[in-house]
Parts: C-alpha cells; sequence; structure tokens
C-alpha cells in the first residue's frame, strides 16, 4: 500500500480530473432562497478502472459545511461515463452520459438513470450534471427536478485545480 | 474550517462510531472462489445530522486494493438508522434498519430499501448487514442477493478502534 499504483488504462480519459479542485458557486430553486458557496472537490484513484470522487460545500459567510456528495466515476468505451454518487440528504444516484474533447476543453454531460431515497430524503426526481475542463479549470452546472418542480438549473460554479 | 465542530445532537446514538476501524474478513458467494480481505473503516462529522462514511478492502496477500464503499449514515427518531451508500462496481443502495443496546453492546441490523445499477454492473439485487459493536471491537455480516442467487450470507469480519 506504500507505493502510489499506476493508473488503470480505462480510466487514462479522465486522468486529467486526479486532483484537487477549489472554487465558488451559486445556487437556486424556486422553493429556496439564493445562495451562493464554497467548494472542494477531489479525484484520487487506487489503480482500478474508477476514480473516486469526493466534493464538500461551504457557506463562504462562515465556513459552515453545506452540501457533500461522495462515490465513484466509472469511465467506459466509446467515451462513456457512469457515476454513482451518495448525499448525506439521503440521495443515491447513478448518472450516465458521455465526454467530449474540442480544442483542448472537454465537456462531460451526465444525467440521472436512477435515483433513490431514504425514508426521510426530500425527494429529489432527477439530476443533470455539465462539466467543462479546460486545463486547470473546471465549470459545472447542475439541474435538477425536485419537490414537485420540472427539471431546471440549481446550481453553478468554478473550480480551479489547486494540487 | 479550523475549529472541529460539535456534534450534532442527532448523531449521538452513533458516536460511539466516530474513528477508524480495521481489521480482516472473509467473503463467499456460489459464483466466486472463497477469499479474505483487509478492511479500514473511517466514520467522521462535520457538525450536521449525519455521519460521512468510508470504507476500503484489499487483498492480504499483496495489499491490492479490492473493494470500496462510501457514504453516510443518518441516525433518525426511534433508533433508526437510514445508510446511503456507493459501491465503485457501478451501485447505490439505500439500507434502513435501526439499532439496539443491549447489556453494553450495540446491535445495528439495516437492509436495503432500494438498490440501482449503473448499466455495466453486475446485478446486485438486495443487501443486508448486521453489525455488532463492543467498546473497541466491530464485527459485521453482509448478505447479499445477486447475479440471480437468493440472499445469503456473502463478507463477515472483525474490526479493532485504532484511532
Amino acid at each position: 500500500m506504500s507505493r502510489p499504483p499506476a493508473l488503470h488504462p480505462d480510466v487514462t480519459p479522465l486522468e486529467f480530473l486526479v486532483g484537487t479542485w477549489k472554487g465558488e458557486g451559486a445556487g437556486r430553486y424556486p422553493t429556496i432562497t439564493p445562495f451562493s458557496y464554497g467548494e472542494e472537490v477531489r479525484f484520487w484513484h487506487v489503480g482500478k478502472p474508477f476514480l473516486a470522487y469526493s466534493q464538500t460545500t461551504w457557506s463562504l459567510a462562515d465556513g459552515v459545511p453545506m452540501h457533500a456528495e461522495t462515490g465513484f466515476w466509472r469511465p467506459k468505451p466509446g467515451s462513456r461515463v457512469e457515476i454513482v454518487l451518495a448525499h448525506p440528504s439521503g440521495v443515491v444516484e447513478v448518472e450516465e452520459g458521455g465526454m467530449e474533447t474540442v480544442a483542448g476543453t472537454t465537456h462531460i454531460e451526465v444525467a440521472t438513470t436512477s435515483v433513490a431515497l431514504t425514508t426521510t430524503a426530500k425527494p429529489v426526481n432527477a439530476l443533470t450534471r455539465s462539466f467543462t475542463i479546460d486545463g486547470d479549470r473546471l465549470t459545472y452546472s447542475v439541474g435538477m427536478a425536485a419537490v414537485g418542480r420540472p427539471l431546471q438549473h440549481h446550481l453553478g460554479a468554478e473550480l480551479h485545480r489547486v494540487h
């Protein structure tokens, strides 16, 4: 366990994600007050055909933790990506989609194929995520259908690689 | 973010889990060769009403990573527990159940209420987990229905608190 493992070849298409990204975002939804947040995202690997993923956000005003997500990204042949995530709000989700690199900028578009909830979770019905990665800059937007509302823009953020 | 937050009162019933646990386990299933593994489990909190959970296992022979899981444990009134987990094998699951402490030993029994899979994941249909925690010793067993087989014993392990 002491030597860093070699990257699994299946993960090569997502290797550029490995590291720690930090930045700020803003969220809104018809049922809540708009908010902004600080965010840190980590992608790492253990030599197997997936990336581990961990995300935390916090209040810019006082540093208090807000959201978090944790899970795994599974690159698949044909530039496909499968993502499995758990949220502390009692949500698990499977997102699938694809990636494309144009002129050095990579776009990853995924959407939920499954969402499951604990008994006491607020109902989230669907999520979409769009990532744009250009060197050390990562931007994303998240769409959400929840609490009886149709799919619509929920989150947008810009992160920069910190290591 | 520099001062450790106070434990959220909702998490008090699971406070004894916070820390790092390490040990060994053994697994079997009709479709695979029986195996043993090393394991590390971490529970931590950020002052919110859940515990974050991360688990990794490795081959005892060579230290190569085997399984992993990550997610959140949500204690609820009435000694209920909701767990949301993501697996790198392309599985997400919601498990729910309850806990009881008898003569200083805590038993936690949960079972899947939902399992969702990525397109390329091996089909897991249901999981049950039984934990017994007595001071710094944690044992568990996992039952699994997968690849068309009925629910049956899959994993058993004994962990000890390392910090």
